[in-house]
């Protein structure tokens, strides 16, 4: 981690004395117009400004270990994907611990997640942040280097190009064990309904999938993407499903809601489950057993998840030791969604 | 809403000057030990510090549109209930709007909410908050009333005794409706498994359940209470069912997970829904339609019932005219788990 960015910080940006970046954000006179703006110029790029400075004399310690959380994702889909409410949950409950809050906020994109991130550290706001749905070079861990605030990534490190501690779990792995399962039964033609393809964690998905279907000699395995809200899901099934000449016998689905709706999609096609169509969802929130049949699903710890991220930023913002890393693998908990396929 | 607490109301709280007070909080001489002590006494009455002047001098926007909820449920409990990731998701969007945040605490207790009430407001770390889950004679009413912070319920006014503004769901008018529909089919014993009994709503409810009953001539009417859990819910059911000669031929749930798991107690317990068992869910997330039967419900728009709440509360932190009220009436909706009984 950078250390904090103080008035010299800027000052040897710019170039100047910290009494000019003084002058400059009190609006002295003694400063020529460009000299002025190239200071005003390093404050900006690096975030500082002289009400933060003084904040942070005025509060010892910093926002009682609230912990900030952006999501560039609607409000509606938020409250109806279980992956979110549970590893929410689990942040909150570790927070609570430490008797500190968590700040949520809703952005429509990533660099206003980063502008959020700013204004967050400057006004002292929050003691560090989580970062989610991690991109490959993903411009908010620069942009979060360069700040100075602890951040952790809830995704895989070879995402944040080590400059951020990550927690991830090994998705890899979690969706070969998904294919060699079903190559088991005897499934030749696999797809995925993916999730959104600009996500780093989809794309270590999306390679996984293929990867172990051309080691397995299976047909290649096609991967659609979505948004992960559950009318997505139902449409890339029906593509899916569509043609009877190279209809999948198994689909892996990178998320429950999406399943759930994949699985209505068969039956209105009137298509068993799961004797005409094995299914797979991932994560194993509670709506995996409310189905009929009941469904096979990549099961994880959602929950512990999310406290074992905000552990993590403990660590980082108590200057402990971090020990950031994987949390337990996805394990697959076989249903009644998931059987040999008829045809076959 | 009370006026912000200012130096003169310590002093005035206190039988000092204002310049007592500033003796007192500066550690300054000049002040007998009992009068620094009633100082200090009427200060943390009312929820004043020193520190907390200073810092609204300097700020001059309340924490840029943040607003604060505090619930005092498990996490773990929080992620599995459809409820509140609706309600959040409906307020996140609102403040999202504004640009804000939502600072969210979990707490065991409601005398810890109030502190952390005092702490938010003391260093202008929220513009507001909303209060949910409000008992009879809720003691959060009267502290945040003393605080001056802006708030509001969501809970029905007959709760905080005018002295809140308040945004509700009339859920004696559903769960009227809810009983003259299943007294309509045939119905004559109907049960609920209800919430906490602690909570306003769920006594409410109760109270409009049993009258109902009573005025349509219906045997009286069982209530059992829960934590609202899935686990709580199916424990309910069993007892409900466990008699086969005063067994009820209809239950409302006073959420949706409850009812999820009541449809698989009556499973196990070879009973047909809705030939045995009618049942009626609350809330009507997308659980409802994904069970099977899907489950009739009384249902209404949690997400933008969380929306009305927050802006609401907008109008109170921009001392716009408030326009609380009640949000529309939950409304039945018959699924496949409501019917005539077969009995009857």
């Amino acid at each position: 981690m950078s250390p904090r960015i103080t008035i010299r910080d800027v000052a040897a940006r710019a170039g100047v004395s910290a009494g000019a970046v003084s002058l400059a954000f009190n609006d002295r006179p003694g400063l020529s117009a460009p000299t002025r703006e190239r200071i005003r110029a390093a404050a900006i790029e690096l975030g500082w400004t002289p009400h933060t400075a003084a904040h942070r004399l005025a509060r010892a310690t910093p926002a009682d270990g609230t912990v900030g959380l952006v999501l560039a994702r609607p409000a509606r889909q938020l409250g109806l994907e279980p992956f979110y409410t549970e590893f929410i949950s689990g942040i909150a409950g570790v927070i609570a611990e430490r008797s500190g809050s968590l700040l949520l906020r809703l952005v429509h994109d990533r660099d206003r997640e980063t502008a959020v991130h700013r204004a967050w550290w400057k006004d002292r706001r929050v003691a560090g942040c989580i970062l989610v749905d991690l991109t490959e070079d993903d411009p908010r861990i620069p942009a979060l280097a360069r700040l100075g605030m602890p951040a952790v990534a809830a995704g895989h490190p070879g995402l944040t190009d080590g400059r951020a501690a990550a927690v991830w779990t090994d998705d890899a792995a979690a969706v070969e064990e998904a294919v060699r399962y079903l190559a088991l039964l005897g499934h030749r033609r696999i797809a995925r309904v993916g999730g959104d393809p600009a996500l780093g964690h989809t794309a270590i998905r999306t390679r996984a999938l293929e990867r172990t279907a051309a080691d397995l000699g299976l047909e290649p395995a096609r991967s659609l993407p979505t948004d992960f809200s559950g009318r997505a899901g139902a449409r890339a099934t029906r593509d899916l499903l569509a043609s009877a000449v190279d209809r999948p016998t198994a689909i892996i689905y990178d998320n429950d809601i999406m399943a759930v709706a994949g699985a209505a999609v068969a039956r209105e096609l009137g298509l068993h489950i799961p004797g005409d169509l094995s299914l797979i969802a991932w994560d194993d929130s509670q709506l995996c057993r409310l189905t009929h049949p009941p469904l096979s699903a990549m099961s994880h710890d959602v929950h512990g998840f999310g406290a074992q991220v905000v552990r993590s930023l403990y660590d980082l913002i108590d200057r402990r030791p971090v020990t950031p890393g994987p949390a337990p693998t996805p394990v697959l908990v076989p249903r009644g969604s998931s059987a040999p396929p008829r045809a076959a």
